[in-house]
């Protein structure tokens, strides 16, 4: 009789290597500094359990610590106990999610989780979906669905003859749409992106021309990508005046609410995503906002009539077979495009499960009031300047050095300006003492990016932020 | 200042739980019941962490135990303590792959391990590559390169005005390329399928008819895939062959080496992928034979002048800005059509790290022994009979019960046989005593499959396999 290993655990305990500088957010090494510490070479001989915790203990130290509370580089970012938890018991318990009969209960959670986030979308006849590894994926998975419905005979005999396709989308959109574009065989050139306004949201009535416009060249457009939460300005495309829109024209929309969409869960924030109900999918990342464990991403789409499995389905009878003694329409392998597939359902589950919808809810609007509190912070001091008044997480705000408070607005101030940035932002690594993105956008010089998510963060390390900042580029 | 978070730990203790069977393979229950075991409800308020970690144990509880010795059910199985620990630290240091500046141990990692890979595929040139969530998304990467290798404007423009686009593969490849065929716009319909022999091998005489045929009818094939280790039977297409053939018409030739790559890492098998350093791009995942944690999966290419990034990019200028201060080469986000991606290529550098190329070899070795022993009592059992002699790891096989051994071969034979296997599978989960998958295979009856991979399946094991069979099916 086989007993199974009874225990798991897993002990890393960063005090035992006191050379360790934890107060730091990286150690910053070069790659080619970094690759002499960590022998890297793979060997047709094995290396003792000691040195193995060694190198355990060197992963960790060289790694950057997201979840320090001064990382603010992504749009992740801290440690959620509960998910990540849930985590390591998939990680310990191995499962694929493609059957039931090898996944019974990450099928039903991740059933349980979908249906959820379908309630609070306000889809009220309900819906379908998929987590997949990634809101680019989820993206991906949107057009996918959006030209099946367009036309379904395109999965068997390809685009060779059809006419050009177009998706339209804001020009502040996640690039995952021109790389799906590009990978659909659809065209990077066939993503039609439409201005936004002085804020980064989608303008409707530009939209309306582009749709004319690609239909006067003969082209057919078929969906429309609104995101709710822009990446870099976090800005929310106005939902329910493109959805008149696309309802005009025929159009499928897709949310891509993998950063924004946490702002459902806050009765507050909620009014960002009006209209969402009327949409035809939604990407909705909790890895992102919501701090589950990486990778989170939910795929949801409001119709009933099994278009995500048609759409991706190959019924293969080694895995799908027809004469499994349960009901099959809880094998959910075949509405990915997938096989190999992780439970990242669970690690939402989990957390919600122990914190309930109000704790969520209540992270959402701290986030959102740590954000406030930064802009708040901004226009009071000197030498910092806000890209744009948030409406969401996003705080985007360019540092000027004294040297350049006092010159007048040109060309040559922007152009200076725009170095200023990579400059701080190297040596900030150097230190280690705190981690932010930086970007320019359109003709905008370089500016920074701080987004809070961890409720680990306090108003003392954004006033940190600010500071040290200043520190770091005070001389340039 | 701040401390980190110091010790990181998780203990989940079955014994706990005395009511937990620990000999069985999985406890069965069907959905229906399942959900009331499991309160799958999210709510407004949340549990109290009691409640909390009765929803773990439960959920370990009841999902099958795919580490066990008796879980034969997919292509992966068993637990690899190494490649787990670095599954654990991978979650607790929640990095995403994209740039060098937050993942530079990952980063170099999987440098690291990309690079050994192709020097055991024989590439010597050297070559590029990424890891990716599963092989379906790297044989859809292959398709993608092959296409762009063959005409790079269709990233820009799209398909519209592109000819009949095919793709060549055996009858048993495995479905992802024809769910990736249907993504990326050509077609299931565009993917050929060439005939195989008696045991499973793709017949080349037959390849270069259907290229010609595909020519005849003024499509253009642009890339064969050839599969090492087919997922039912564990065949092997001759590579060397079908490299004379992609030659000769100037065809992108793809290995899908998923489940068979392992065979590379053992002297004595490696003659199973002989021509494999003439092939353009090869997916390998080491979470299948070689015990990866889920998942793990390698998408290599022998281009050098970065035609994975070329095709896959879109310079996104908030991720890969060009003005670091570091090599941005390092940064490998922009070679993947993911944004958030995981650092799965540490998972198997640590095991490999750890085991070293021998240990890794030895268990490729140990795994088709046990393949041929099992193979063997199969040939000594009555009312057991093979499908083929497996010449790889997968071993596919009928069983007999009593009432149909003297029945003479007929289509009636056939039809009854057809419906054990699905009661035997039936009976197996529901006792939870082991797990295998069966299938049915053009013409053939449903037939079990079993693969032995992890190194804790003793040839009792296997003993029990055979006898577990004929009892739960021998009234039948
Ligand atoms: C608006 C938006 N959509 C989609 C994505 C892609 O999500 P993922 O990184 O999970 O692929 C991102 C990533 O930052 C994003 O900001
Ligand atoms: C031959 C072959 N290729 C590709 C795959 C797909 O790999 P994954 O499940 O990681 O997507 C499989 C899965 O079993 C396979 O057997």
């Amino acid at each position: 009789r086989h007993t199974e290993q009874r225990q798991i655990w897993l002990l890393v305990d960063l005090d035992s290597d006191t050379s360790v500088p934890v107060f730091q957010v990286c150690e910053w090494h070069s790659p080619e500094q970094l690759k002499k510490l960590l022998d890297l070479e793979l060997r047709d001989r094995g290396e003792p359990e000691s040195e193995i915790l060694q190198r355990c203990r060197d992963a960790i130290r060289y790694s950057v610590k997201t979840s320090h509370p001064r990382f603010f580089n992504q749009l992740y970012a801290g440690m959620e106990p509960y998910s990540m938890v849930a985590s390591f018991i998939a990680e310990a318990v191995k499962t694929n999610l493609y059957t039931y009969e090898v996944a019974p209960v990450f099928t039903l959670m991740e059933d349980a989780v979908l249906r959820k986030m379908i309630k609070v979308i306000g889809w009220e006849e309900g819906g379908d979906g998929i987590f997949n590894p990634g809101g680019s994926l989820s993206n991906i998975y949107a057009v996918n669905l959006a030209r099946y419905r367009y036309c379904p005979d395109f999965k068997e005999v390809g685009m060779f003859s059809a006419p050009r396709l177009v998706i339209l989308t804001s020009q502040e959109c996640h690039y995952s749409i021109s790389k799906g574009a590009a990978l659909m065989g659809i065209g990077t050139k066939n993503v039609y992106t439409v201005p936004t306004d002085e804020r980064g949201r989608m303008i409707p009535s530009a939209l309306e021309e582009k749709i004319k416009l690609a239909k006067s060249e003969g082209a057919v457009p078929f969906m429309v990508n609104a995101t709710a939460g822009t990446t870099v300005l976090g800005a929310f495309d106005p939902i329910d005046e493109i959805a008149d829109i696309c309802e005009k024209h025929n159009l499928w929309l897709h949310v891509d609410a993998c950063w924004g969409g946490a702002a459902i869960m806050s009765k507050k924030h909620k009014h960002l995503l009006k209209g969402i109900h009327r949409v035809d999918s939604v990407a909705w990342n909790p890895h992102k906002m919501l701090m589950a464990s990486l990778q989170c991403s939910a795929f949801l789409v409001r119709d009933k009539t099994s278009l995500l499995q048609r759409c991706h389905s190959a019924r293969a009878s080694y895995l799908f077979q027809q004469d499994k003694f349960y009901d099959v329409s809880y094998d959910t392998g075949d509405k990915s495009v997938q096989c190999s597939r992780k439970p990242d359902a669970f690690k939402f589950w989990l957390m919600w499960k122990a914190l309930g919808s109000r704790e969520l809810e209540q992270r959402v609007d701290r986030a959102l009031a740590m954000a406030r509190y930064l802009a708040e912070e901004i226009k009071k001091r000197e030498g910092f300047r806000l890209v744009l008044e948030p409406e969401f997480a996003n705080v985007c705000f360019w540092y000027l050095p004294p040297s350049l408070r006092n010159l007048p607005e040109s060309p040559e101030l922007w152009k200076k300006l725009h170095t200023v940035a990579p400059v701080v932002k190297q040596r900030m690594m150097k230190t280690g003492s705190m981690m932010t993105g930086y970007q320019p956008l359109g003709e905008k010089a370089n500016f920074f990016r701080m987004v809070v998510i961890s409720p680990q963060v306090s108003r003392q390390d954004l006033d940190f932020v600010l500071d040290e900042i200043h520190n770091l580029g005070k001389d340039l």
